[in-house]
């Protein structure tokens, strides 16, 4: 996280109490209902077994040149349980998740490699309608690693690039600026072999990570990195960086009424 | 989109031919190599019955209040097709999506209705590494409309606020922006039944304009409304709207080389 960042995060927290303290239903409430019309696959949490974080990331580097890099984590893990437990991974679709590539369909929203760690950490674990929370912790905390690393951490054994090259902070989830940061640090355009092993990179070092996490909970031993909670901290969903887009001209949310005495 | 994106946009491509010209692999390209352990659900198209866009966003509408806006979307489409047709929907686990909330568990990247619809249009139809690209294209189409369009569309039979809620044009496919700007014209903040209910209907609105377009594809007359590609104009994935963020500033991505003569 940039230090502007923090530095407005602070100002806001600290004029800001009354949003800070105002509890979000939509991203920190739980539903009850489960669906009453629920299939095979909706019995969570799903069979896990631990995997080799650096096997999985090999992996997924190599399948980001067939897939792109939501399929590519999604391959990485679920192909492997495919192996070793068989469904409900064998029936679920991970080739048709190719769509996240490029922040989904080229759009450059939310990257491909936490997009698709989302998916398997929520297949995996199950909604937050059910018992357990953690899948979506999980998620928030790909996201915040993804957002503050110095990106790619992860190295190939067989580079398809043989350069080592520049990492990168990209202060955000999306593909937008994850790789317009690397491609102006590289100085690199998107179709160049750097930019595309970058990404490839990146997916590596995204399923690295999100291993390590759902090993921890396979073990029990699982705790979420962040408590972070844009809706919370700033009444609006978000990220750390408001800085980015708004510059030092940040917008202030609708309030929330103060909570009755 | 905003007459700023369209006055940058013909000003990039009326200095930037190379970049417009250029072919972009990651985001065109096709790749040919199937899955070599794809499961049960990987054979596409999956069975599709034309669907009611009206019952569709109805059911998006009250599904909203259960799972939120993306796993809405994809129950109010699988939960019929479930009903109509069973498998391979039964299958298919529709509330572990409920993390697409707030832009993926709150974080405000891409809204939960597009990133929902992405999810159906592409499990449906199957990823662009095998024969079609109508997924894709759908996805893009859904990306764009949301973008453009006054929403919420759709006003539900039973709505559980009353009132008629403002409608706003988000110009960003981005659940920060998209929920932003609508909260700023109805100075409502985003614990209030206003923001969840024009939420919910933004999700129905998604909904029902995607199964127009999954109708038009079963009936054989579907053609893609947009040939807009952020990485053949700009050099970048990305949106429309570069000044929504960038303002005048908005710097240019490393150009490719220019095709060899």
């Amino acid at each position: 996280m940039g230090q502007d960042g923090m530095t407005r995060r602070k100002v806001l927290l600290g004029t800001g109490t009354l949003a800070a303290g105002a509890a979000l239903t939509h991203v920190s409430g739980l539903v009850s209902t489960a669906s009453a019309t629920g299939g095979s696959l909706e019995k969570w949490p799903w069979p896990y077994k631990k995997l080799d974080p650096e096997k999985t990331a090999e992996i997924a580097y190599n399948e980001w040149y067939r897939v792109f890099c939501g399929a590519a984590v999604i391959s990485s893990v679920f192909g492997q349980l495919r192996q070793l437990i068989g469904e409900p991974y064998n029936s679920f679709p991970i080739d048709a998740f190719v769509y996240l590539e490029g922040g989904q369909v080229g759009w450059g929203t939310i990257c491909g490699a936490p997009a698709g760690a989302n998916v398997v950490a929520n297949m995996i674990i199950g909604p937050r309608i059910d018992s357990s929370t953690i899948g979506h912790q999980i998620s928030t905390d790909i996201m915040q690693w993804y957002s503050q690393t110095e990106l790619p951490v992860y190295k190939p054994k067989t580079p398809k690039v043989k350069d080592n090259l520049p990492t990168t902070t990209s202060n955000s989830p999306l593909c937008h600026i994850s790789v317009g940061r690397w491609m102006k640090a590289a100085n690199k355009p998107l179709g160049s072999p750097e930019r595309k092993d970058r990404c490839a990179r990146v997916t590596a070092s995204t399923a690295y990570r999100l291993v390590e996490l759902l090993n921890k909970w396979k073990e029990g031993g699982y705790e979420s990195n962040t408590d972070f909670n844009c809706g919370k901290e700033y009444g609006i969903t978000g990220q750390f960086n408001c800085n980015d887009c708004h510059g030092n001209n940040v917008p202030q949310a609708p309030q929330e009424a103060p909570p009755k005495a």
